[in-house]
Parts: structure tokens; C-alpha cells; sequence
């Protein structure tokens, strides 16, 4: 028997249709760079995954691993800064509190902080030594929530 | 007069239909490597995008945004070999050719192409030189299309 989960023929027809969307009318400017945002957080997300995981002690700590994890990491964060541009305020399926285009200079404080920790992880993961790793994992990991509590919408 | 596209729309209610799916069924395996792999390439195309207009002339040629963008893309080419993974075979949503699970040899030959030349494109970028940069962006631009012609459906 063909068993297709009811998920895959809503997610199969939401498809079709949003291409004929698409092709309708073409990705704003400003639909684009959440596209490219959104892809930046996931590329961070997926790379977290694993580092977490070891720091929690979930899966044993895997030194040359952690250390590429936080490499990328840190490679990836700076390009975050460009893909909230003014023109993007207000975009349609976008987590972002409203709240940010009025204090954009703390959210820029704070996205500062994630680039700085995020650096500082990827130097310590070099040294593969745990502590020092786990200990600047959670540091910038509490950059993600300083600026998710204040300005993302889960 | 309130007035909504049609396609804001469409693109409404699936986030919805598909909003609701998820919660029904959380992502695979294969999908959330799916998504990381299209973040991957979106990544990569965002930065591209720039080089490409200056290196066809659209726009004038900046040296430093050239060689920060030749950088990005040098950084994130690597990391692409880890999304295709044996279980992402054949899932929902991809546009990769079934030729390239019987192909493997060669797929990721080419993608080692394309990471070597993301690489030399990042260095020749550095110099400032734009004949020399312009050219090995070409390099790498028909890296990514044999790859592309051969296994993606576009």
C-alpha cells in the first residue's frame, strides 16, 4: 500500500501554488534578504546542533569537531549584520519584533556581542580543551538569547 | 481600498497549512538537512550575486566588496558536502537529479571543483586586481553550472 503523510500533500500543494505565485510576481528586494537572513540563522542553527549537544554532554565531546562547528560559526555570524536593511522593515513572514527599528543601536550592540563571542568560541574550540570550549558555548549561546528574548518572536 | 496580492495570500494560508503540518509531524532528517543545504546555496548566491554584476560590468568594480564576497564564498563552499548525506536520498523538495546517488564519484568531484576554485577566487580577489579576479570568478561560475547542468533540475 502508497502511504503519504498528509504533511507531504499539503506541504507538495502549498508548493505548486507558491510557485505559481512566484512566478506571478517576483521576490521583493526585501523578501529576498529574508530569504538570505533566514538562511544565515539556519547555516548557524544546524552548526550549533552538534556543539550543543557536546557541551550538554549528550554526545561525547569530539575536539576536532567542535572546533570546525565554532570555525563556521564564527565565519557565518558576521554576515548577519547586512541582511537587516532598512528596506527590509516590516517584510511579510519575518520572526522580528517591530521593537528593533526603534532601538537598533542595541540590537547592533547585541548582534556585536554574538560576533564577539562567537570568535572567541572559535578560539578556544582550537585549543581542544572542553572546559574552556563548553564555557564559551554558553557564553554565546546567551548572546542568541539576549537578542531572541528582545526581539524575536518565537 | 485595502489591497492584498493574491500570492501574499496563497503564501498566508500555506504558511498556516504548512505551520499546522509541522506540528503534526516535526521535519525528518532528509528535510532539515534539505533546508540546510538550500540555506548553503542561497548563502552562496547572495554573495555571488555582486561579483557577478561587476565582473559582467553591470556595476563598478570594488575591490574590497569583491574580495569580502569571494571570501564568504570560499568559507561556505566547504560546508555543502556534508548535505548530501546517503538518507536525504530522495526527499521531498530537492531539486537534485536521482543520477547523482548511481554518480557519487563524480558529483562530488565536482563539488570539489568548485571548492577549489572558491578558494583561488578568494585569493585572486585579495590582490585588488580585477582581470585577475574577474576571471577566476568565471572559473568558478562554470564549476557550479557543470554541476548544475548534470545534476540539478532547474
Amino acid at each position: 500500500m502508497l502511504r503519504i503523510r498528509p504533511s507531504a500533500l499539503i506541504a507538495a500543494s502549498c508548493a505548486l501554488a507558491l510557485s505559481l505565485a512566484a512566478q506571478a510576481a517576483p521576490p521583493t528586494k526585501a523578501e529576498q534578504t529574508l530569504k538570505y537572513r533566514k538562511s544565515l540563522y539556519q547555516v548557524i542553527a544546524w552548526n550549533f546542533g552538534p556543539m550543543s549537544a557536546m557541551a550538554q554532554g549528550k554526545i561525547p565531546y569530539d575536539a576536532k569537531e567542535f572546533a570546525m562547528r565554532a570555525e563556521r560559526v564564527a565565519t557565518v555570524a558576521p554576515m548577519l549584520s547586512e541582511s537587516f536593511p532598512a528596506d527590509s522593515k516590516g517584510v511579510a513572514g519575518s520572526e522580528l519584533k517591530p521593537e528593533m527599528w526603534t532601538n537598533r543601536g542595541d540590537f547592533d550592540a547585541k548582534m556585536k556581542d554574538f560576533v564577539d563571542k562567537s570568535a572567541a568560541l572559535a578560539t578556544a574550540a582550537k585549543t581542544g580543551d572542553f572546559a574552556k570550549s563548553k564555557a564559551a558555548f554558553f557564553e554565546t549561546g546567551n548572546t542568541c538569547k539576549a537578542c531572541h528574548d528582545k526581539y524575536k518572536n518565537d
